[in-house]
């Protein structure tokens, strides 16, 4: 066995799409582009290629990393790679940045072609479906008919879920990771505090602050801090900072007292540094809306019948965004329809962010089941 | 028995203090006023007082109603009352608004005597031990050597612990609910995203919007509705709201789509139409600060080996931002210096703000300690 590593090198793509896409909020994209990269080699057959989904801040760049910035390693570098548990000498693996992005697919900061300024305010609502119809496009350009497997943490494997009923036929393998069928009101509670954020911030001049040439730079940081309490746990946070104080005493002030602040501060403000505030705001609505279950009057095992794809569910024990209960209403849903599922709860303190760790006993779980995945 | 009621009609009351009040900040209030309220008689022993203490946006109006109010009913007055748990047929209870406040206690909005305007920024730092201090001062004037019974839930609960760490001798017994006897990562966290939120709100002015004829309304809405979040439980939101649109549909906006935006957005705009912005951030860092166990290199058995009351604890099920294993903490601590504790979990699905609650096991509990408090 070799020694695991990186898939190394990467570079970006680009594919412009020219049909337009109906989207499920009623808008249309005339045209798009998705950047993507990919890593190992499709085989004769097409029949090795997997699909990573990314989470609300994620992108294409899963893996590796790029010829000028070798320290950018992609999110999910640690599970993929030749020997990794997804396995780049056996699988062809692709990453792809969403509709609405802000990382080189088409989103709100692209041009919008029928002004010749950017989007801003005036570009659609995208959904999960949405995401998930361009996916498809995109596999079409690849010439890949099915997926071995589609992969995702967190609104990755909402994504992941999603294909499996929007083409069942073309998903051989779905792995649903720290994920949920729908969001609960608090989750929704969570997203609605961060955008209020963000609306109200003056300087996201509702939507359109490009052409003002500032960012509300304000909004997406309390955001960013929010949304990491809500990724980590009470005990993560509880080692990693506990009541640690910077000055080894209370000084009163509004400055960093604990270093738990200091944390949440520079993680906003590195946040509000790169990430555009609109796409947030439509990741956030395409969490809050995704429900399968929703035509079916709420029925989840209603819902998923459409599903023929085999499915490796996972959590983690200390995840409060999305806790383990919430996985295991996939799990059920699937067992009512007769589907192939296998679960796995994996013990961690370190919340929903467990998902992007190389927690040995999650790793051999995923290690295990790709081996499996027949090619 | 009477059937339980309120104690009706209640009028506030005002003591000014006029002995320089220091304050462990470093700071000094020269002189100070103090809001509060009695219900019931005091005895002729003078050993019947109950002191209610008070939470982050609480009052000294705890029970009854005003005149001219009729419907402005005080925040725990399903506890006080004739016949009720807190019986003011046998005690003497009383309100207070605490020093920082913004409810007629001398705080932040009041005017500082050395300018002749309101305080604001300049306004001192206050804590738990401080608020403590400033309620012992109104017992000597109300002629109370000694206290029945102190009682809070949250942030009152850790003044009731205070108390008996501050002045061992004056209380008789302790009533501990929802509290913790210090704040986690995760808590400060929480209140650190709060207070960005108001400290870096345009109108919020260094804290002195007052001079500005604004507030931080924006800061102030976003405080409350991430306060509102972690007051309740995932089970209480998921069944007050659940995943109920507005129309019935999605609309693709971002204006209310889930009730559960509704009631945040109703809640936040509602808390900063009346609430002090400086009040908001001097009472998240009291609750910060409060660490009894700080000085005893964060031994709380240690800490508490001072206290000499009688306590009983409270926690609730579904409590998130203090959790029943946070009540523990202040049990096990009393129990290791032998003193007497009830401690008592209760089912509950409101979560943290089940202590505002009439739940019927809940104030069998109470009812029941407070009818063994001698007098």
């Amino acid at each position: 066995m070799i020694q695991a590593q990186s898939v190394g090198v990467v570079e970006p793509r680009r594919i412009r799409f020219t049909e337009p896409l109906r989207l499920r909020g009623g808008g249309v994209l005339p045209e798009y582009d998705l950047v993507f990269e990919t890593y190992g080699e499709l085989n004769a057959a097409r029949s090795n290629a997997v699909l990573v989904c990314h989470a609300l801040s994620g992108s294409h760049h899963v893996a590796g990393h790029y010829a000028d910035q070798p320290d950018n390693l992609g999110w999910w570098d640690n599970l993929i790679g030749p020997g990794r548990p997804l396995d780049t000498r056996r699988f062809f693996v692709i990453g792809v940045n969403n509709l609405g992005g802000c990382h080189g697919s088409t989103g709100p900061s692209s041009i919008n072609p029928a002004t010749g300024k950017r989007w801003g305010a005036d570009f659609p609502f995208v959904t999960v479906e949405d995401w998930v119809s361009a996916q498809a496009r995109l596999a079409d350009q690849l010439g890949i008919e099915r997926f071995a497997a589609i992969v995702g943490g967190s609104l990755g494997g909402m994504q992941a879920l999603g294909w499996t009923l929007q083409y069942p036929q073309r998903v051989a393998n779905a792995v649903v990771i720290a994920a949920a069928p729908r969001l609960s009101a608090e989750n929704i509670a969570f997203n609605e505090v961060a955008r209020q954020a963000i609306l109200t911030d003056p300087e996201f001049h509702g939507g359109n602050f490009y052409e003002h040439g500032v960012v509300p730079a304000r909004g997406l940081k309390l955001a960013r801090m929010l949304g990491h309490i809500t990724y980590l746990s009470d005990d993560s946070l509880a080692e990693k900072f506990g009541r640690t104080l910077r000055h080894g005493k209370a000084v009163y002030s509004y400055e960093v007292e604990f270093e738990v602040e200091s944390y949440l501060r520079y993680q906003g403000d590195k946040f509000a540094g790169f990430f555009d505030a609109n796409t947030y705001l439509l990741t956030t609505k395409a969490l809050d809306y995704f429900d399968p279950a929703f035509e079916h009057g709420g029925n989840l095992p209603a819902a998923l019948a459409r599903s023929s794809a085999d499915f490796l569910v996972v959590s983690f024990s200390t995840d409060w965004r999305f806790p383990p209960a919430r996985s295991r209403e996939i799990v059920y849903a699937l067992l009512h329809n007769q589907r192939n599922v296998s679960y796995a709860e994996i013990p961690s303190a370190a919340g929903h962010d467990s998902f992007l760790l190389d927690d040995p006993h999650y790793h051999a779980v995923l290690r295990n089941y790709f081996e499996r995945v027949e090619i």
